[in-house]
């Protein structure tokens, strides 16, 4: 028998519309047309400006023979362009695929293939690899070109430039809403740390409720927020912060270049009052200090992903007039899922232990679901006790819609009704996780377990050490060892030995943990900040083969 | 053929989860464990607390045999047991009604029939009127009383005491998180402004997505939100603001008597930051000012909703140190689905063109979907013109489920997929709206329409003006003239009559809207602050017909 609380009460289009982060620019423009949407050097967009410019490409993608489903790409720096991207491809009915701009012509081509795109939009700047891409590929693709007159002229690789695309929207074209709030909204290639790309399908039901999220843990609804983007569009679609922003209707400060000069310059002249990126960021903003800068009375609100940068980083950021938020989550989650939300009994600690507390990944956000850090297998949770290690795993609705095209992966990553991270972490008793490894780069010597990341929290201790990293290399006696591999800061550079690294780590670690091999040399990241330590690996293998012989 | 973006990408349980405001609960105490949720006279709960009682109640629910989809009733103040029933009702998988505690006996005993309540929780306060209102309704229920210290003594209406109840919850009972977003979660019965009262049905899906909403309108996100509950619980769940709360873990602080006393000793007292009310509230706040107020640095924030109330109202409330926003929703809409978000350009006003300005109802909040003020049946909207009424329409995902078991009413509401409000608004040209009138309000003389709330804000502006209300009476020339029912200032009393008032409206307002009649006398207002106006139209006929004898 049918309930009486179910009994003639369906679902009908006054009380259910599927949710999409589409519908926050809509309000956006309503609620406040004249506020300023989109700041990029002289450049200015009020919301219904900004709306008004989404809906048009939106329209020229139609007009362009775009259809429900089809894959729309972007190769473009954090340029308004690429902000109206987040809106109008999806407002066409179309999947933005948001690339990676430090990828080369095949990685791109291979992208290109795979997600099947149909239109391509590229920022002048990245033209030649686009080029390139696009040839390799084989495919037959529209290309719109974005031109740009604060970046040097580059030959166009389509037929028609972005203004023109837009200029010659019809204006009759229905604007697309999604049928279903499961319909894919973006994709995003992982940067591939482990093996090749894959390609994660994003839905306007958790892209919606993580911009709603986002206002929350970032505290947008602030007043007026004005967020410089520092974290690059194409990483989790900005971790959604595009959309966030139309959720608050706060000022979007584009970026080309994040170098500290420009980052500093757009706090002063706009009143930047939230950002985002790596730990990296943060070195970046202590080392490229302006001789002239103020420390303003309140704090800049700065979410920092990744590792968790060295004490000292934060410590100096905080010095500077910056508040940080450590934060943590993946591209198959929709970006952050956790933040080290600040307890009032912080503040009664001592310095350093305050700042290690706040190092952590934390809690999950309010509209994250679960989190637990488990057994991969039997899903049995660990123990709160900061030592025994798991795997971190999630289940609510921020999980990915899958992979697309590669069910076996979708099925390896939801495998008993959770999402696995691949992420290796232990839980303190306080509840906060602490990320120690990718569950691919933990070092197994001698049959015991060794993080790699609390080895290089050690070797980050050191005063001569700039970047850190440490990786398993075969050992005939231990099965893998860990190596050090270190970037020293200018002033010790060459006065420095492998001894004195191996001994410093020795009077801080147990023998197994302490590294058997360092070597001294730049560190190259992907362009969210991320090692590969499986290439790494390989490098450091054939490094240490060479010694050997 | 299947879309690429929709093959082998089903929802599962790592990436679909019921939405509902359950999990922000369980959130709150894993993040927040020992921050006060609750404070009641000297009672303090923790989130830990605060989140283990709502389980028991759960636990005691299913082990006195409540089982899915089945009412639980609550008669009770804004006390912790009726916070602990907007988690605790629903983890048994039952559906809450919060009955208002205004109402007399066979009221209560009509909504315990028609919603099949199975088990009562009274409040010992209302000891009374819930023995009468069971005894009334005929039916067989468990009835759990809540004893309190802080009322007089009074005979148990059941068998068992709350906290006997919870004791006895069987550990190991499952809790039942809803199967679906669309299940029930609240039944609100409408205080019936017209006609018998509605039982309106909340589901999980709005009331979670409101709850996210409320943050960021009210700001409850703002370090550590203190939430004064003068707000009844028993409207709109206190216009999901106790879910709200969960989602940022913030202090709930009861409150018996909403009394001026008791609201500025709890400010006080528990650093309030935000409450909410009718206009009621804020005129209590301007007469029960204590002698040694003294204003708060940071504005207390203040949600009002209902009718708008006079700008001196307001200027006085802002002086006292409190921030006040304008709201306006419904039950039907789980609560607020507009603010008057107050915009920049607003500062440059002259003060009473400001005021003016936020007295109105606004616009929809980020979660709210669409409105639209238009006409009823070709759902046209109305120009931007601040004279054209229409109604108010919304569409989005706050929409009830339903009425119960009233699906003609249902069927109506959604009329043409848009839920009508039955209220009467214009669009100023900045797009917000004002309401005007209930539908049923309107007063209509010689075929012109009248808005009665305009003639009352005329009213309001006369010094001696406490309280105002104007209805239509039969008027033999004109079909419908409009009468005013004015409570006066105490020291004015007596000293006013009724062409004194007709001549000052008469210099303020074209001849067909001044009122032919005025009443001296107090107005009766229902527990939410609403004017019942076809009980007051039906009260002045007969004394305006008696006058003319």
């Amino acid at each position: 028998m049918t309930s009486k609380f179910n009994q003639d009460l369906d679902k009908n289009p006054a009380n259910y519309q599927p949710m999409s982060p589409l519908g926050l620019l809509d309000r956006a423009a309503d609620v406040h047309p004249d506020r300023i949407a989109v700041i990029h050097g002289e450049r200015r967009y009020t919301w219904v400006a900004y709306a008004q410019r989404c809906r048009s490409l939106a329209r020229a993608l139609i007009g362009a023979g775009i259809e429900r489903g089809d894959t729309v790409a972007i190769l473009a720096s954090n340029i308004p362009e690429m902000l109206e991207a987040q809106f109008g491809v999806p407002m066409a009915g179309a999947v933005i695929n948001s690339i990676n701009i430090r990828l080369d012509a095949p990685a791109i081509a291979f992208i290109l293939q795979h997600s099947e795109t149909r239109l391509l939009l590229v920022d002048q700047q990245f033209a030649d690899v686009a080029r390139e891409a696009v040839k390799l590929s084989g495919m037959q693709m529209n290309v719109v070109d974005i031109r740009a007159s604060d970046v040097p002229d580059a030959e166009p690789v389509g037929v028609v430039d972005y203004e023109s695309f837009l200029a010659k929207a019809p204006a009759d074209a229905q604007l697309r809403y999604p049928e279903d709030e499961w319909d894919a909204i973006a994709l995003n290639y992982t940067s591939g740390t482990t093996g090749s790309p894959k390609g994660v399908i994003y839905h306007h039901r958790a892209a919606y409720l993580n911009a709603l999220g986002t206002t929350i843990y970032a505290r947008l609804n602030i007043g007026k927020a004005v967020y410089l983007w520092t974290l690059p569009l194409f990483h989790c679609n900005g971790w959604c912060y595009a959309w966030a922003m139309a959720a608050v209707a706060g000022t979007n400060v584009c970026l080309r270049k994040v170098v500290p000069q420009d980052i500093y310059a757009a706090i002063v002249q706009h009143g930047v009052t939230h950002f985002a990126g790596a730990p990296a960021v943060l070195s970046a903003l202590v080392m490229g200090k302006p001789k002239d800068w103020v420390k303003p009375e309140t704090p800049i609100w700065l979410a920092c992903a990744g590792a968790s940068p060295p004490v000292t980083v934060i410590e100096q950021t905080e010095a500077l007039g910056f508040e940080v938020l450590h934060v943590y989550g993946m591209t198959e989650q929709h970006g952050v899922n956790t933040t080290c939300v600040v307890q009032d009994s912080w503040a009664d600690m001592e310095h350093e232990e305050r700042l290690r507390h706040m190092g952590r990944q934390g809690v999950r956000t309010t509209v994250a679901g679960e989190m637990i850090v488990a057994n991969s297998v039997t899903l049995k949770p660990v123990a709160r006790d900061g030592k025994t290690i798991g795997e971190v795993l999630f289940r609510g609705n921020l999980g990915m819609k899958g992979y697309l095209k590669n069910p076996d992966a979708t099925r390896e990553a939801f495998e008993g009704g959770w999402m696995h991270s691949g992420d290796l972490a232990v839980v303190h008793e306080d509840g906060y996780i602490e990320i120690k490894d990718r569950s691919k780069d933990i070092i197994i010597s001698g049959g015991e377990n060794v993080s790699s990341i609390e080895v290089e929290e050690v070797l980050f201790t050191h005063p001569a050490v700039f970047q850190a990293a440490v990786v398993a290399v075969p050992d005939e006696k231990w099965g893998e060892v860990p190596c050090a591999v270190l970037e020293l800061h200018p002033e010790h550079e060459g006065k420095l030995t492998q001894e004195d690294i191996i001994q410093f780590c020795r009077s801080k670690l147990p023998g197994f943990k302490t590294p058997k091999h360092v070597i001294f040399e730049p560190l190259v990241r992907t362009a969210t900040g991320k090692l590969q330590k499986f290439k790494l690996r390989h490098h450091v293998a054939q490094i240490i083969a060479n010694r050997n012989h």
